[in-house]
């Protein structure tokens, strides 16, 4: 039974290697009458691709955008971070199975900065430990693992392989960057972000919170930062 | 904090007031001549209607059964099995959440019938008691329900709307009846399924684990009702 | 051959006998402590439920109206409308084949009105029957359907069952009622909202083009009813 | 005007490095207890990987082959096919759009062999070579392209680039290999198969039409190659 305190760690594993070439190729396809492998094979310089790529998204056309997908490890995070995770449905998952994996002298879990602050840690690292105790004790009797585990907590951390196209990254941003979603996964989303935009530094401003797309707040409570749509 | 014993909580609140003529319609429609919306205002016999959807069915043309569409209520599920409810792509959820509904004074769970079987129930109570009286404690202070939520265990009930169209319903069924599913989404997409067959009769034959369509099983470990797929 | 002059015949054959209080369930589901089959149960009057649904459309959680899907029947558009119309793949379709239905004798298209207004309307009429003529030849000589329609034109009508849940069809009347959007497609999807709307009048603010819903135009060329948005 | 004898054009311009790798990582990630990033670093021998992999797919868990995602560029082949593969709503498309592309003097068809064989040839190039005509006077007297292309036939030729994962990949080789398919569409099916199978030989045994999965034929007319599922 460990505490993850680094949490979440996400790595890059896979990224389309000219996602701008890519992009420009997609745009230019719908409005030339040149065939996209000759459009592909000529050298383009990176200004012009990107002053056309970036006037198709602001015209909302992002189908052309689906052709680059990113793969990404992700470990560390809490399994109510994962609930959500999985929600969006455009992505492609993988994720470790409390059902066949057995977590016997293993189990990992993370500690909100919420009760670390309210004087709760100690009593909160007691009760992960009675709870792995009480999970490792019904493994030994034989429960099956996909039963043990109905007594470990959201807390426990899991592990996934993520992949998605640019679209479905853009729109995860716009969501999950925004202050009003859970702290776990803005972090893990914050940390895909910065791996994709230290490859590709002009996709920075496309990985931003809806507000900073839309120009106003749209959530019931806000945080003040953009001001919201009146009626 | 109470133990929900009569798990899962299913009902149907909406479905296709004629599903079998949609189905009709829609392969018609792909095959004649004529107007869908005159197809749809000739009366056609139940038995004529169909022979053409279970031939059209069995050829694999399984699009034209999209549009009847089925919502269901659920309670009483564990969050281990809305884990994995969810990865269900095709289908649309609205779920009970932990973030905003504080569960406190009325945590619900789950027991599976292992751990009753193998003489831990009592343990098991005692310890849903004391993650009960922890997150109250914990509430009380103020910490956020989104982090106390963190202690709740894998056995903590949920609730959703639910809804699909009749093709994920057959590929839901397909997967999850087969006996290596989890014994509680099994149970919940058996429930799910006879509301539907009570309806609709002639849908029995479609709403079957994936052996008894396919003829063989394709699982590593078998139950050995169908001869395995030999290379 | 015929020209169909009333394109695009549009019905709706299913729809949610009650969308609003479907909704409701979704709402009060995701942030209520009730079980879903206990708050279907409940009479709650109508602006109630109203003014709860609006404040969740408004702040973007538009998973809560995936529940509610209407099936519409489409004949008289042309098949360059159709070959847009497929692309929204969150829709269902059920298309007339020209591989399986032979058109002889029954070849039916569109005239778009900029081709009246110019002064070729009795060339393109010639056009079309020659067309016919060719086609319903190579039928006679056992050329396969599939191949003898080859000469037919994007303006050869088409039929479709097709269904769509309420976030799809706000969606789609977002892009397509835009006026950059093509005529015929834009003729269609204000039929199939009109239809929807004469029975869920508190829907019509919703199914709108984009710039009515965002407050500015993200076109690259404006029609000049809202404002572009400026950098 | 002129005539494609060489459809359909197709390039395969992005592949993932090294898919063998990337599905066995998401495989091991869902069964093991280590974390994906060390998985990932770790070297294991192609023979080790590929058993797995194997029996990962044998058993039907093919979520975990989505994290490979193939670009292809598509040219020369005709609207009918197009209006077929985009039908496919797994995969992403930005195709070449007749409303924006004016086809004035390079208006590009296909010619289906039957038509040849039965002698039609000659007629079908007259036929191509007035149509042409007639959308060029169109587009000279300011018809906009998107109306005057109501006369261009099925048999104009489009381009795309189209991307898609591996379980699509296989699922468009099991649909439209088939005898039953269309002739162009299975054609280009074939040569997007047999550039990814040049990359990596061991897919070769997935990317195969349904009757050699099934190990039966589930068409109405089947080519005899399988045989027929009884009931």
């Amino acid at each position: 039974m460990t505490e993850n305190k680094e949490f979440p760690m996400v790595s890059l594993i896979n990224a389309p290697e000219n996602p701008l070439k890519t992009i420009y190729l997609a745009c230019r396809t719908c409005y030339s009458a040149d065939y996209p492998c000759n459009i592909w094979e000529k050298d383009v310089d990176d200004a012009k691709m990107l002053k056309l790529v970036k006037k198709v998204l602001q015209s909302g056309h992002h189908s052309t955008i689906e052709h680059c997908q990113y793969v990404f490890t992700i470990s560390g995070v809490s399994r109510a971070c994962t609930h959500q995770l999985v929600r969006h449905r455009h992505m492609s998952f993988s994720q470790k199975s409390q059902r066949y994996v057995v977590e016997q002298g293993q189990f990992e879990y993370i500690t909100p900065q919420t009760i670390k602050n309210a004087g709760f840690e100690d009593e909160y690292h007691v009760f992960m430990k009675n709870t792995a105790e009480f999970y490792d004790k019904m493994i030994e009797k034989r429960i099956p693992a996909e039963d043990a585990r109905f007594i470990l907590p959201n807390a426990a951390t899991s592990s996934l392989v993520a992949s998605l196209n640019l679209r479905e990254m853009i729109h995860l941003a716009n969501l999950r960057l925004c202050v009003s979603a859970q702290h776990e996964i803005r972090k893990l989303v914050k940390k895909m972000c910065d791996l994709v935009v230290k490859k590709e530094p002009w996709l920075g401003e496309y990985l931003v919170p809806k507000c900073e797309k839309n120009g106003f707040c749209d959530e019931i409570k806000s945080c003040g930062r953009f001001p919201q749509k009146v009626e």
